[in-house]
C-alpha cells in the first residue's frame, strides 16, 4: 500500500468501450501456410482469389437433354418439338463434339454441356416415342437447367476475406479452386502468469489450509483457445515484486518457464516469446500494486489504463511494453474471466489479425428479478436461463462456481441505474 | 434407373423433425482420459464431482480484519468498538492460532480466517488510532467479507455434467478441485466417402473439361470438427456399384483408404473403422440410386429413410448398417452441407454422447423480400445480413458460392407456404 488509496483507485480508469476503441496495440502475428485440413477457424492473412473460373465449364444441374434453347421455342404438350438424339454427355469427360442445330444429347446432372448447347431440358419435359428422336413438350430458355462456366466464381473472385476466420463453406470454395493451402495469421502466443502466495498448481493433491489451486490459468487458457490463440503457462509466482518482474521478463523474452507450476497443464512452450502477456494478479490490494509496479517496469510506452469502470473487474490494467500488449487481471477468478472475455479475447483476435470475429450466441430473455446497478459503471451479471427467464446469480467474485453455473451473462450499461424484473434483456450465451 | 421414378422418389420420405426424433442409432463412442489442457469442448462421459469442499477453508474476500461478528454489534462512527490487534493472517498458510473474543487479526483478500473468526471487517470500516488496537465503526454480520469453506463447491457437488461439452469455467472448477484429467467420450470417427465420376482430388492443379474438384469432403470435414468429431477421408470413388460398395465396406471396417484422393487433405486415418459413415453421393439420379443400393447392402437393419421433406436436400438417405449410422448426402455440394448441418452434425453429437450441445448463434432480422415455399417441406434459405435485413440468396444448389456468401440461414417450416417481405425471421448464423 505504497500510494494513497484515492490515487491508486482512480488512476486512469476507463470504460470498457474506451478500452476496446482506444487500446489498439500494433502488434500482429506473422503469417504461415497451413493445409485446408488445418485451416478451419484460421484467419487469412490476405484475400484468396480464384485462379480460374468455377466450375470452369457449362454444367448440367438436372437430368435431361442438352439443347439449343432456340430449337425448343413454341413447343407444348399439344405441339411437341422433335430433336435428333445425338449421343450422351459423359460425366467427368470433355464433350465429344459440338451440338448441332436440331439435335439434343442426353445429359446427367453434373455433366459438361457440349459446345453449342445453351440449356438442359429436364427429362420430365420430354418423351421418347421414336428411336433416335426425343419429343420436347416444354420450351427451354437459355441458361435453364445448367450453370455457366463462371457462375460459382469468376477468375480472380475473392474466395476468402482477410481477417475473417475460415468457415466450412470457405474451405469448400478453396478446395473447389484447387487451393490446398491457405496463408493465415499465426495463432497469437499468449503467455499466462499466475501470481499469489496462496496459489499452488492444480495437480496438487492435498492442500494445506490457506492454499488454493490455480483455477484461473486453465480457464484463461481455454478462452485464449476460443479466441484463436495458443496459450502457454509461464508459471505461478509469489506476490514479490522482484520474482514477479523476473518471471514477466522471461515470459516476454521466451525461454523456459521458471515459476512453480509452469509444467502443470502444460501446453506448447513459447520459446520465441509471446504476442500477449496475461498476468492474473494476486487478490489483495497490496498484491495488485506489486503487479502494477512490475508491469510498469517492463518497457515503453507502459501502462495505458489502470482500472476499468466495470463490475466485476475494476482492478484491470492494460499496458504495452516493448511492443507486447500486457493485461493485468483482477485476482478473483470470476472477475479475471469476465474481464478476459470482454477485453482480453478481443485483444487476442486483434493481435491475430481477426477483424471480423465469428458471431457470439445470444438470446433475448425476461429478467427474473430487479437488478440494481451504479451509474457510470458497466455491470456484467451472470445468469441462469430457464423458460425464457434470466435469473441473476449473485455471490462473491471469489466464487468461480457462479460462472460455472451460469448459462451466460447480461450487461447493464454504464448509463443505466438498474433494470426492473420483467425487462427484456439480451443474454450472451457461453459455449 | 432401375425402379420407377414414383417409387424411388416417394420411398420413405420423412420430415427433418421425424429424422431427428426417430433416427437414433445406439452407437456411442468409448471414453478416454484427457488432460485439462485438451479438455475444452470435450464431452464428459460421467459426472465429475468435487473430491473435497472448495475453497476448503473460510477465506477473506476483502482486505481488513478477521473478527468475531458478535464483538462488533452496536458499533458506529459515534461509538466505535475496540478490538485487540492480535497479528496478521498469512496468505497461503494455515492460521497460527484461534481468534480470541475481543481480538482481531489483519487479513488480506484470499487469506484463511483463523478458527473463531466468522466475519471480516473491511479496512474502510476501521481506524487505527492506538498501537495494538483497532477501532471498528460499522458492525459486521456473521459471514460478511468472507466465503465459507464449501461455498464454491460442497464435497461431492457436480463440477461437470455428463453430455455437456466442457467450457472454460468448468475447466477452472476442475482445476480448483485438483481434477487434472477428465474422462470424456472419444471423438466420433467420421469417415467421408465422395462419389462421382467427375470428381478429382482438390490438389489437382489442372482440370479437364467436365472434371470437378471434391469441395464437399473438406467442407464436411470442417462441420464434423465443429460437431466434435474427427473426420477422415475414405477416398473418391466413381459411380460404380461394386467399387462403391467395396470402398464403403473398407471405410466401415477401417484400414487403408483406397479410393482416389484418399490422401488428399489427409486427416488421421481411421484404422479401427468409423463411428459414422458419410457418403457424398453422385449428383445424377442414377448415381444416387447406385449409392442407395450400395448402402442398403452394407448390413442390418439397413435403410431408415430415403428422402427428407427438405429443400435443398431431398435425396438424403439415413441408414444403420451393422451398428454404424450411415448418411447418404445429396450430390450437390450446397445441398450436402445443408443436410449435414441439419441432420449430420446432430448425429455426430449423438454418437459422441453430447446431449447438451453448445448454443448456436442466431439473430432476429427482417426478411428483405417475399419468399415462396411449398407446404409440407422445410426450406433452408441462405441469407446475407445487412443492417438487420436478411436478403435471401438464390441460385442452383450446385453453387457452393451461395453458401460461402451467406451469413446464415433461415428456415421456412413445413406448414408455411412462404414468408412475406418485412416478416421477422430468426437467422442461424455461421461461425
Amino acid at each position: 500500500m505504497t500510494r494513497p488509496r484515492e490515487q491508486r483507485e482512480f488512476f486512469a480508469v476507463r470504460t470498457v468501450g474506451e478500452a476496446l476503441a482506444g487500446f489498439r496495440p500494433e502488434r500482429r502475428t506473422s503469417s504461415e501456410r497451413v493445409s485446408l485440413a488445418e485451416a478451419l477457424g484460421r484467419v487469412p492473412a490476405d484475400a484468396v482469389t480464384a485462379p480460374q473460373a468455377l466450375p470452369g465449364f457449362a454444367r448440367a444441374t438436372v437430368d435431361g437433354f442438352a439443347v439449343r434453347a432456340a430449337d425448343t421455342y413454341g413447343v407444348s404438350d399439344g405441339q411437341p418439338g422433335y430433336l435428333d438424339l445425338a449421343g450422351e454427355a459423359r460425366m467427368g469427360r470433355p464433350p465429344d463434339s459440338e451440338l448441332l442445330p436440331g439435335a439434343a444429347i442426353a445429359i446427367a446432372t453434373g455433366a459438361p454441356l457440349p459446345p453449342g448447347a445453351d440449356a438442359v431440358v429436364k427429362v420430365e419435359h420430354t418423351q421418347s416415342t421414336l428411336p433416335g428422336l426425343i419429343e420436347v413438350v416444354r420450351p427451354a430458355t437459355p441458361g435453364e437447367g445448367m450453370v455457366r462456366p463462371d457462375e460459382d466464381a469468376a477468375a480472380g473472385a475473392e474466395l476468402a476475406r482477410p481477417g475473417r476466420p475460415l468457415r466450412a463453406a470457405d474451405l469448400g470454395m478453396l478446395a473447389a479452386a484447387g487451393v490446398t493451402e491457405a496463408l493465415v495469421r499465426a495463432r497469437p502466443r499468449v503467455a499466462i502468469v499466475s501470481t499469489g502466495d496462496e496459489l499452488v498448481p492444480s495437480r496438487t493433491a492435498e492442500l494445506e489450509t490457506g492454499q488454493v489451486r490455480d483455477a484461473t490459468a486453465p480457464a484463461l487458457a481455454a478462452l485464449v483457445r476460443e479466441a484463436g490463440g495458443e496459450p502457454s503457462f509461464a508459471g505461478i509466482v509469489p506476490d514479490e515484486r522482484d520474482a514477479l518482474e523476473a518471471t514477466l521478463r522471461r515470459a516476454l523474452a521466451g525461454g523456459e518457464a521458471a515459476g512453480v507450476g509452469a509444467h502443470d497443464l502444460a501446453s506448447e512452450p513459447a520459446p520465441g516469446g509471446c504476442d500477449l502477456l496475461v498476468v492474473s494478479a494476486g487478490s489483495s490490494v497490496g498484491a495488485r500494486d506489486e503487479t502494477a509496479s512490475a508491469i510498469a517496469s517492463l518497457g515503453e510506452p507502459g501502462v495505458w489504463c489502470h482500472g476499468l469502470a466495470l463490475r466485476p473487474g475494476k482492478p484491470t490494467l492494460l499496458a504495452e511494453c516493448g511492443g507486447v500488449p500486457v493485461i493485468g487481471l483482477p485476482g478473483n477468478p470470476r472477475s479475471a474471466l469476465v474481464v478476459f472475455r470482454l477485453v482480453g479475447m478481443p485483444l487476442v483476435r486483434l493481435v491475430g489479425g481477426c477483424t471480423d470475429p465469428p458471431p457470439e450466441p445470444s438470446v433475448r430473455a425476461r429478467l427474473g428479478r430487479d437488478l440494481p446497478s451504479a451509474a457510470g459503471r458497466l455491470d456484467v451479471v451472470q445468469v441462469a436461463l430457464e423458460d425464457g427467464i434470466a435469473t441473476p446469480l449473485f455471490g462473491s467474485s471469489a466464487l468461480l462456481s457462479i460462472l460455472a453455473r451460469a448459462d451466460g451473462h447480461l450487461i447493464v450499461p454504464e448509463a443505466a441505474t438498474g433494470l426492473s424484473a420483467g425487462s427484456e434483456v439480451e443474454v450472451t450465451l457461453y459455449r
